[in-house]
């Protein structure tokens, strides 16, 4: 058995502190986890990473496969040593940017056939094609290749895009099964291999979810993702699929909602017991000069920052609260630096995995009273 | 008297060992100053340079005076505040930046007229008001205003133009001679000041630059800079240039040669008597995939490094090149991924500041035999 997820704590609400050990890395979960698009956090070089606390970041499947190629990462001894990144990675299928990325794509039962939104080149990604590039890649954990119902959605094309996402995830776990072992670090760490789960589907009605859960429960996944949120519904359509499909998940094994979300968001879904969660919004709006911070939404272009000597967040003790002002980050982002989108990068994830942290202390499990017998 | 100059070493091709004590950091000499445009080396966290060694870093006066404004610098405390940058740092005068960014220049005697290359709006810019500037601004070292002779000039040209910046050298010292106390941090630092470097000019005739060194002298700088240099000339005029000028400065003061240059030049400088340095190069040609190395230069672009598994330099110590590969950073740059810059300008100012690292160490006084007599 590959992946372990132990079980330390659950709370009435459905919270769970756990540990996930994974090939790289022992992870603690619930965990928010940095996406690293093309095998970079966007403008955070990776020392910083390990600084923050990040336990595991995203690989982009599609992004890694077009450049620099799986094939040559597998060369290079995988996507952790490409990286130099020695924590836990999970690679995402490559559905989701086929399906919002790449140009005249054209869906069969078999796969996807798309061409590549960097030089219109044409590409057949199928289930076991995805399966082969992400064992190439070797990330801790793979995921199901699958369709990303859009939003909104018909009753129809739903339950059509649920059931290619169902025969697609069978395939996936078939072949992932069959190659598994292939992984290039497989030997080094002791025979140890990837993990894959699969993903729930659905768009926004409850009886698909469940379905779309039972299935990929009863073809027996490593962990379970819920996937096709975050794709422009209002917040209780969310949360409410969430819900849904909690309480059809195996209770010993992991838990991923893939793309929340806002700060208040992941606090949530972590409190009702969700595992794992990532999300492009703390980098992609910290690029843009927003921060999340314990005063709310700041716009750091602000003209009312121009002389601000504060820190970006007075309650937050990461390394660009420490060291600069809100004048000197509103400056950066006005001249156009470089630096901002590096410094305003660091804080906002430093933001999240700080939530993260503090949700996690929460769910600690009561400390055991001293018994008294048994004394020295 | 802020400045001291701390004269160790002295070798017979005139390589000078020394330390410049100023207010905020006694710089070990001679020493490369990373530049730092609009209030960062682009795309360099603080905490970076600071592992790297850097000492003293550059503003550009024409770019802070445009955004955020010296005024605005002055009400937080002055540059070394607004930026968070505890060590040294260097102001120039605003000249060079005048004359090669803004447009619409109008030179006359009094000073130059110009429009902002970020908006097009009208500024004056006179010996006096650069020294109010680099004052608010609050540098440890001001330059002197002049104007940066371009290349090729005729002699009359050449001569005009030394005329303009020996009479602007004038008005620049009795400003900041009038000024230099108003500092934002006279105070708190103990009643310390900034000083003024004079800038010798003159193209490339040796006897006007001979000229403006015997004139500047005279009218007694804190510190003596050969500006006018790295403009386009071919090297040999360059070295030419600091041959004739160095020899006329005092041995008691700083010589800084202004922008200049490639890693060979910089060494080559040092051990002529040179003791500062500055060069966008480090950083310029970081951003587009150039990498000085102990191999020589390398474009990282280059397909050849597609799988190439081996740093950057074999021989280079730097965080980057203990972590990361010249593959990873081929990947980086291809991708036009923000960290791409910031790796590679890592690399080439810790390549920079290691040859000054090598050079003074080489120019360190000789141990002294110790003497038979005194034991204990």
């Amino acid at each position: 058995m590959t992946l372990e997820f132990k079980l330390r704590n659950q709370t009435e609400a459905g919270g769970r502190r756990a540990q996930l050990v994974l090939p790289h890395q022992t992870v603690e979960t619930p965990v928010f986890m940095p996406v690293g698009t093309a095998g970079t956090v966007k403008a955070v070089p990776q020392d910083v990473l390990e600084t923050l606390g990040a336990q595991i970041i995203l690989g982009n499947t599609y992004h890694l496969y077009l450049r620099p190629g799986h094939e040559a990462i597998r060369r290079m001894g995988g996507l952790h040593r490409f990286i130099s990144w020695p924590r836990a990675m999970l690679t995402d299928s490559g559905g989701f940017q086929v399906f919002s990325l790449s140009a005249l794509r054209k869906v069969s039962d078999e796969g996807v056939r798309f061409r590549s939104h960097l030089d219109g080149s044409s590409h057949f990604f199928t289930p076991e094609h995805s399966m082969d590039v992400q064992i190439a890649l070797g990330a801790d954990i793979a995921m199901a290749f699958d369709e990303c119902t859009e939003y909104p959605a018909e009753r129809s094309r739903a339950e059509e895009s649920l059931r290619l996402t169902m025969a697609w995830a069978r395939r996936s776990l078939d072949h992932f099964r069959a190659h598994r072992e292939e992984v290039v670090w497989h030997e080094e760490l002791g025979g140890k291999t990837q993990s894959l789960f699969g993903i729930v589907q659905g768009g926004m009605y409850g009886d698909l979810r469940r379905e779309s859960a039972e299935r990929l429960v009863e073809i027996d996944f490593d962990g379970y993702a819920i996937g096709g949120l975050s794709v422009g519904e209002p917040r209780e359509a969310t949360l409410e699929m969430i819900s849904e499909v909690l309480p059809l998940l195996p209770k010993d094994k992991p838990r991923y909602v893939m793309g929340v979300g806002y700060p208040d968001e992941i606090e949530q879904y972590a409190r009702m017991g969700v595992d794992m969660m990532d999300c492009v919004l703390p980098t992609r709006a910290a690029r843009h000069g927003l921060l999340f911070t314990s005063e709310g939404r700041l716009n750091i272009k602000g003209k009312k920052f121009a002389e601000d000597q504060g820190p970006p967040d007075p309650e937050c003790n990461c390394m660009v609260c420490r060291r600069y002002t809100r004048a000197y980050l509103r400056h950066l982002m006005h001249s156009g630096e470089a630096l901002s989108g590096t410094l305003n990068s660091i804080h906002n994830l430093a933001y999240y995995l700080e939530i993260m942290q503090r949700v996690r202390a929460s769910l600690e499990p009561a400390p055991e009273v001293p018994s008294q017998a048994g004394s020295a």
